[in-house]
């Protein structure tokens, strides 16, 4: 009935349902919506409804929807529960996002809630809050089967049927020895085209690819990618089997990844999205324009050192805006390139040496195009052919040196492990205005007697 | 044996194997790879060897590598085959990326392999190539399982085991009716927790969510991406079940469009990575550097027009740099908040008016405490109050208006149906460098009599 309904028409009714009370009306529809529907119906319904929703859902809902929302929601849900049923929904949670959730909650609380949970519950919880943030440790759940290699066939169909409810991904079974180490994974598939009495351990696939506890989540989720996979084992140091890494939890670490990587080229500061308030996001931007009003200000240190040219020459400040703008355009746009391929692929020494070659080349190129280019207007609008070979070899420098900077700046924070996206593209559009406004007035000054 | 070797030694391996053709040691090697490391393997291998690699390979082996190359690669190995073999293996791969590689075939070749290739195959394929890029119909694949709704669980086992080789994905069941029309699914878990004899119809899961065939593969991919999906079913404007699309390759469709943005955020033109040839990137990147070439001059147009206040007051010129670039940055970061928000999440007139009003206050907010620390500044350095009360007021007034240009220029883009991330970086920075050098040399202008 509800299948073709929209979200609006969905919310009516169940604002209708909890306006009498229809409880079992209300568990039907839900049934036919996944969670990510029912946080999205929670999150439309109108704040004096929301209590008696909460009070008509399952544990396990409780659990579904908490999971799908934003932290600030999460913490909202919470307060509006007991804390006795906020126990058992946490209980109830999967371990990773359980996790994640208490991570920002005070500390007292957080000790509260801990030791009111089931005692395995929250001491797998607390292994996992053990690694650091960002790595495969922290994000990695032990909802997943895994198999002894003695088992049959039979005997693992009998222990999946078990396990299948509980279980976040049956699509991979890993395997392990006596040792409780991985020794081979096998698929659903390999499964179901195995006669019932095989041995795992002559069907399974022995060179299974795993990460350890403490690999970055980033080159985790980069293995997913290029695998194809839907799950990757994590294993500790003795490379014993202690949890897994699904392909949805990995999608969000590269979409992550991916919107930091442009906020730092835009340098628009951490965290900041539509729901962001007005002075937190103010504050998060500020240090960011207040370093760089700075570093503009060395750009207006550098032109008054040129004052006297520039008085002399005063339409040498016509061209000051175009000749920053373009030089600092060049670096963003190696920068861009750079960055994006830091992140997407395996570098060595020769991948280093070509594309530091293969910029400059970009760089002569363009910077001799856009070089005479500018002769030709500087000389046809301010009527001097030596201002036009003034604004002309200075932006073929320029351009060179912007899109070496925007290339080896890069490299070099990455070589010393620090994120080439914080070398942002303001930050290189800025280095390069300085630079570009040096060579600028530099060449005009040599040249001064025959500008006049 | 080869479990814990490097990509290195097996590749020195492999070299040893194929000097001394000894065929079936590296079949039994290849065997325990993933067509991703075989793929690997066959990039790393010297030129001179790769001509026996694949005649050693069997024509599932060169399918699964060739879907693992990118397209120049692909393009290389198919000339290595013979025509007949090339035919073989692309009837074997998967139609979604087959379409995908014989789009830069050239049309003779392709109407040449299409015609060679198994009529069925050879159809499917055409088919997708007939659905527009980017949308899920020329993006799905047809290797998936349905089921009719009248089968029982004990029948679907028998199906499966038949499918479970060819089809990409069995982690869900679609379930079709008579006319084949899409009405439910069934998950690989629900099948195992259910008794044989149960109707699929009984316990499949009627709330499908589905993408159309012109449905936006970026779409698409947040569907999956929101849902934890594995995949999703793709139907005609009937309802009839058409294809499926998999989740390795939404994620990939996902990191395509957050490199995209980045690139056009960065101005940075489509399509440059570390392997793109040196005239090509900048025959790429010239056209927006010329572009912003000319726009440039259109600031040098706005300073000359000031040119008397300028020749007056010269010390006006060392805070253009800070002034402008202050301006662009400000800018730039409330357009990466914007873009990046217009693809993660639903968009309506209230949170436009939302985001619109607190981007205002972020401005208000940046532009009087930048404002005030740059008068204070430019009080100390050049020792004239007006000039400090100039320069101030100017940059709260443009990081008021940067600010709002950053996030309405994209909004009203995205209204148009254009993509917003094409309002790049540099284009605002540049837009904003105009505005701010009018308003600076307008205030200027006005204060004149008092600066001298």
């Amino acid at each position: 009935m509800i299948k073709n309904s929209t979200p609006n028409e969905i919310t009516t009714q169940v604002v209708q349902y909890l306006k009498e009370a229809k409880r079992n009306e209300l568990q039907l529809l839900l049934d036919e919506l996944h969670p990510y529907d029912i946080a999205n119906l929670y999150e439309m319904l109108p704040d004096k409804h929301r209590n008696r929703f909460l009070s008509f859902l399952s544990i396990a809902q409780l659990a579904d929807i908490l999971q799908e929302l934003d932290k600030e929601q999460q913490q909202n849900l919470l307060n509006k529960l007991d804390a006795k049923k906020a126990v058992h929904v946490m209980d109830e949670m999967d371990n990773d996002d359980l996790a994640n959730l208490l991570e920002d909650i005070s500390p007292e609380n957080k000790i509260n809630f801990l030791a009111k949970m089931k005692k395995e519950e929250s001491q797998v919880v607390q292994d996992l809050m053990n690694y650091p943030p960002e790595t495969a440790g922290r994000l990695m759940t032990n909802r997943y089967v895994w198999i002894p290699q003695h088992y049959t066939v039979k005997d693992v169909m009998v222990k999946l049927r078990e396990y299948a409810e509980i279980a976040e991904s049956i699509n991979y079974l890993y395997v392990i020895n006596e040792e409780k180490k991985l020794t081979g994974v096998l698929s659903y598939r390999d499964l179901i085209l195995s006669e019932p009495n095989q041995q795992v351990k002559n069907i399974m696939y022995e060179r299974v690819i795993s990460v350890t506890v403490d690999t970055d989540q980033e080159h985790a989720a980069q293995i997913i990618q290029r695998y194809d996979f839907l799950a990757v084992p994590v294993v500790n140091h003795d490379h014993v089997l202690v949890g897994i890494l699904t392909v949805d939890d990995m999608i969000d670490v590269l979409m992550k990844e991916a919107t930091e990587d442009i906020e730092k080229l835009s340098a628009s500061g951490k965290d900041i999205d539509f729901d962001t308030k007005a002075p937190v996001a103010a504050y998060r931007r500020l240090p960011w324009l207040i370093l760089l009003l700075f570093i503009g200000l060395i750009s207006g240190t550098i032109v008054s050192t040129f004052e006297e040219t520039l008085e002399k020459v005063v339409a040498l400040a016509f061209f000051m805006p175009m000749i920053a703008g373009m030089t600092g355009n060049t670096g963003t746009q190696s920068l861009a390139v750079v960055v994006r391929g830091l992140t997407t692929r395996d570098i060595n020494k020769v991948v280093i040496a070509k594309i530091i070659f293969r910029e400059l080349l970009v760089g002569i190129i363009i910077g001799v195009t856009c070089g005479i280019l500018i002769s030709v207007i500087a000389y046809i609008w301010q009527g001097s052919p030596i201002l036009g070979l003034v604004v002309g070899s200075t932006l073929v420098v320029t351009l060179i040196i912007g899109t070496l900077a925007g290339t080896i700046i890069p490299l070099i924070l990455h070589h010393f492990k620090i994120d080439p996206a914080v070398a942002s593209g303001p930050l290189i559009t800025t280095l390069n205005d300085i630079l570009s406004l040096m060579i600028y007035f530099g060449i005009a000054t040599i040249f001064i007697s025959h500008l006049m």
